[in-house]
């Protein structure tokens, strides 16, 4: 681990998370796009709701840097990351529907089904995970139509079955058989890392790298999506709602095991320093021009939110 | 129109509603795919539930005879009829959650959420829909790039917020504020228009043809898709709900104004006879070979469940 400090870091995600979300803002209103018949503004309006809400924008960031590595173009990596913040936003409404974890708050702020209604925030959802497929597919998405597939089908296995909403399926039948610690590890690798694991090996799409760096990109971002999980594990035990914007503690009040609950905080903060290891030694070949990337394995680890 | 009776037709929809369910149950099964970390049980289990059910297929069959016409590779014309038919099957499942239609019956069988719960059927619809893309941008599609990221962008727009789920956002505001005669047109056009529509564009995209056959097939889906909702509306009115598998006389019940109650039996009757007409017109550059797609146009009119 370097000295360096998150300045630099910090000023870069809020710079792409300014681009993105000017770019899905301006995707997201009420006006019908080619091929559209006329959009339901109380639908638009609950999506840009979920969408438009001050979030990080880690996994865009993700993208774009990752493509950066290999100079792709700035504006493709752009839209196929506005993609993928689309299919974490209906991953979080759907999540928050009272048939699922019955949140109140995202982010400080009521969730869509609070603010609108229950069947607004399923057709919320179900629109962003089909827009994203379309902005990607779209002939704006200035890439040749092999990697525009490409990324298409490593998105939906990435979301499917298989993957996100595979884990999430799991994370529900746990409350009934509570996992093993294989178990545990699978279900977030499905629920939360395969999202993460896509945003860096998309960026490698984007920029026509090579098979090798397409898969050292996607073991990076499985390392940090794996650091991602016991972080966010380790803030339910560790941090206060009020600093959060959303409800802790659920997972011991849920009786849920998680690798935190099984092997306790101390254990957990060394995964932790190994898992940044292990991103750090992925990227060496790239030097300086991962730095970036470096600095996010350390602040996923190390994040107090 | 002629004297043909049906039988030929329901043969053809047969079969083909034989190979695209083979295809499902194979696609659908427990078993990981390639870039698949594992698949939960039960999720596929209500999956499967929802999808092979025995219906009609009248989707997969309009993909199918499309791209016939244009002597399109047979396998892929199935493979993006299945992914259709996922689509389609998704938008059931949400459709019949609780806060949206609640309904307990779907072909005669009990909805996804009440024979699992309302979580499994909310995932279960995510992960159709996401598994759409996903099975048009495999590489087993055999089919150019080209070919499958229009079919991708097509299906996007026609399933998203300018198309199907579009028009159920349109329907959950029609309880509120009634539409007008234009709004219904809207509406509907989307709700259930936009796919039957999508279901004979693609089979003219997997097909390769020229930008005036496509477009060509597109209007001859959207006369027969308009069909298909005046034939529901008026089922609605005039069939019993043990003939159709699911509750009947709803909209009546629910005060929805549709163009049959607001025309009346013989006018909607009127139409029908115009939209097949319509259709037959749009087919007749293809002679005999269309002979199919005519049947598919009156048996959509006149259909008694």
């Amino acid at each position: 681990m370097t000295d360096r400090d998150f300045s630099l870091f910090q000023i870069a995600l809020q710079q792409r998370a300014t681009s993105v979300e000017a770019l899905l803002g301006n995707l997201l209103s009420d006006r019908p796009q080619t091929g559209e018949i006329s959009r339901p503004p109380r639908l638009m309006a609950a999506i840009r709701h979920s969408v438009l809400n001050g979030g990080k924008r880690l996994r865009p960031f993700l993208v774009m840097e990752s493509a950066a590595l290999f100079k792709a173009d700035n504006l493709a990596a752009l839209r196929v990351a506005a993609a993928l913040e689309c299919v974490h936003s209906y991953s979080l409404v759907h999540d928050d529907l009272p048939a699922m974890d019955n949140d109140d708050l995202r982010r400080g702020q009521p969730t869509v089904h609070r603010k609108f209604d229950e069947a607004t925030a399923i057709l919320a959802g179900d629109s962003l995970l089909t827009y994203a497929f379309e902005l990607i597919a779209s002939e704006e998405t200035e890439l040749d139509p092999q990697a525009r597939i490409a990324l298409i089908a490593t998105l939906a296995r990435a979301a499917g079955v298989g993957g996100m909403v595979g884990g999430q399926a799991l994370d529900l039948e746990a409350e009934m058989v509570k996992p093993d610690e294989q178990g545990i590890i699978r279900l977030q690798a499905m629920k939360t890392g395969a999202l993460i694991r896509f945003a860096c090996e998309a960026g490698a799409i984007v920029g026509h790298a090579g098979l090798e760096d397409r898969e050292r990109l996607a073991e990076y971002g499985a390392a940090i999506g794996l650091a991602f999980q016991l972080a966010d594990d380790l803030l339910d035990v560790t941090a206060d709602a009020s600093h959060m914007g959303k409800a802790t503690r659920k997972d011991a009040a849920a009786g849920k095991a998680t690798l935190v609950s099984m092997h306790g905080i101390e254990w957990t903060q060394r995964q932790l320093v190994g898992l940044i290891a292990q991103a750090e030694e992925l990227l060496a070949p790239f030097g300086e021009k991962a730095a970036l990337l470096k600095d996010a394995a350390r602040f996923i680890a190390e994040r107090q939110s």
